[in-house]
């Protein structure tokens, strides 16, 4: 057992603030790392805000980490002491169910095990995240990080905001010679215009503000729609092969159905709060055009993306914030106010 | 020009009624036909009743033709006189996009001419269809019909309600060892059962009415869930590789697709009068489900799905009525009291 020290809500209504707890001591199949940097994701604020039911207390959030390897178990093989690794959404999964046996962990069928907020037989019986000095992780879901020192506060987004665009891009095989929608320029959206260009696709950006358009086309989008303007939407009707959309927010779907061409996807990532308004289903019939989702990615999907990008000198845009500043950060992320990710410093952690 | 005998709406608010109008002469690429049966789909009723924008009057409703070649022109090579001929949803489109060129012609980007209620250059500049005695239509939209003799009516409804079910269930590779769902026992839904059930899959046929499962478990559906009942429902979560819905009425999309396994696809084929609730997110996200739409299908699937129903001895179940019943049918199949399909016996047309 060894103390971590923490940022922990212990309600739905307090902020994130100092806490230490006990991690279990290095089993044979964990790796022990020390976090240097960890993204902080949409998802961490509905939980630790309690606005997803059943956020059980006190809440360690964080699931885009990256740090260093201080410790592996006996029958660890893949890691030693000193590797630099990264952690995602999941720390297991049943490794029993069709899914697992695919590597597709995030659909395992007796549900994985998130990375906080997940069912555990640690104390206190739920998983405690990334906002805190060190982790202990089964080796199966740790990854290898093999970006340039200097990168790695900006590889942490890519273990959700990365894995969670990457995913649906290559399950529905974008690449060369496609054009390729991305609705929402955020922390996911950002994230999606990179990968697609990397992928080789042709890349429109959709956003509802004018004053994202520049930015869009600095992070490799072809072009850049404004998604209030009718005539710019309509100019792109019937034309994508595939529609990567992650607003989570309602809105009206049919907007971007009907740019697809006949056989399109549009996938969505985001769960709405309350939801869209229904989908124009002659739309899909017309055309045989889909709508469908996908959830984060795989252990060996994420592998690949984070090793893709380390080829392609890929990152994500970020702002980097000592631990002390994460209650104001969250009230900025709630306000979009981020280009494009927060990531926490964690060596702050020390100075609490 | 020839003078086609029919029954035809002159109003929304008129009954079907006798009605002369001219044919165009036998062009060299046409092919003519006596129109011997021709079912009676629900799109008759919607477009007869001006249910639908955009009716045309006079009206002959009518898309599921089988007849007998009495001419064809000089450049005609499929076809001679006397051949055993049908005639579906479409009788012409551009034949030079990308969808018409890969045998789609149904998603043909410059909308292909229906049967009936089609933009055309003949007089009264809208196709007329098959309540009539004969009809004329260029080669590429005939096809051949190789049942028996004594089973050409019920042959008729393949035409429309085979297609639109065989469309689906092939592009989305139904076949041994998959469990299908097919919601809905009416015209398309009992063509649904009988096909994918032919083409080896596990047939699970939803309805709402208890009273119809033993008629599904004769049509070949392995298995029957009143989908009323929740207890019946839940067995099968997670379960489907494929649900072909059939249902246009407005309903909850989602008691459908939870019972997808990962990765799985519900198809819809009728555009509901009012919005389906809209459709859980979060249930097509969480295990990368999809929801998507068919619309009838192309001539060259249409000759493969006659000949897979020759073969295998598949035909509609029908009701043949003469056109004199044709208006007291509509009010049968509002209130589905029909198994499954009205075909017009055109013989009868002759002695109105």
């Amino acid at each position: 057992m060894i103390t971590s020290l923490s940022y922990a809500v212990q309600t739905a209504k307090t902020p994130l603030a100092p806490f230490s707890f006990s991690r279990r001591a290095t089993g044979p199949r964990d790796v022990a790392i020390v976090i240097t940097y960890c993204g902080v994701c949409h998802s961490d604020v509905h939980t630790a805000r309690g606005e997803w039911q059943g956020t059980k207390y006190p809440c360690v959030p964080g699931h885009e980490i990256v740090g260093t390897v201080t410790e592996v178990g006996s029958e660890v093989s893949r890691f030693k002491v000193g590797d630099t690794v990264g952690v995602g959404c999941m720390v297991d999964s049943c490794q029993q169910c069709a899914s697992c046996a695919e590597g597709l962990e995030q659909y395992c069928q007796k549900g994985f095990t998130g990375t906080y907020n997940g069912k555990t037989a640690d104390a206190p019986g739920h998983t405690l995240g990334g906002y805190s000095n060190h982790i202990v992780v089964t080796e199966k879901f740790v990854l290898k990080v093999t970006h340039p020192a200097a990168q790695l506060a900006a590889v942490a987004p890519l273990l959700c905001a990365g894995i969670t665009t990457w995913s649906p891009l290559k399950h529905w095989k974008v690449g060369p010679g496609q054009k390729v929608g991305i609705v929402g320029i955020g922390g996911l959206g950002h994230m999606g215009i990179k990968l697609a260009h990397a992928l080789g696709a042709r890349v429109v950006a959709f956003t509802t503000s004018e004053g994202k358009r520049k930015d869009a086309l600095d992070l490799g989008a072809d072009e850049v729609v404004v998604s209030k303007n009718r005539d710019e939407m309509k100019a792109h009707t019937a034309s994508f092969d595939f529609i990567l959309n992650t607003v989570a927010a309602s809105h009206n779907l049919d907007a971007f159905t009907t740019l697809l061409k006949r056989d399109g996807a549009m996938c969505l990532c985001g769960v709405p709060e309350h939801p869209h308004p229904s989908p124009n289903i002659g739309a899909l019939i017309f055309q045989r055009r889909t709508i469908t989702g996908s959830l984060i990615g795989g252990i060996a999907e994420t592998q690949e993306m984070l090793d893709f990008c380390a080829k392609h000198h890929i990152v994500s845009e970020i702002e980097m914030i000592p631990i002390q500043e994460i209650n104001e950060a969250y009230d900025r992320m709630v306000r979009s106010d981020v280009k494009y990710r927060f990531v926490i410093d964690m060596a702050s952690l020390r100075t609490s």
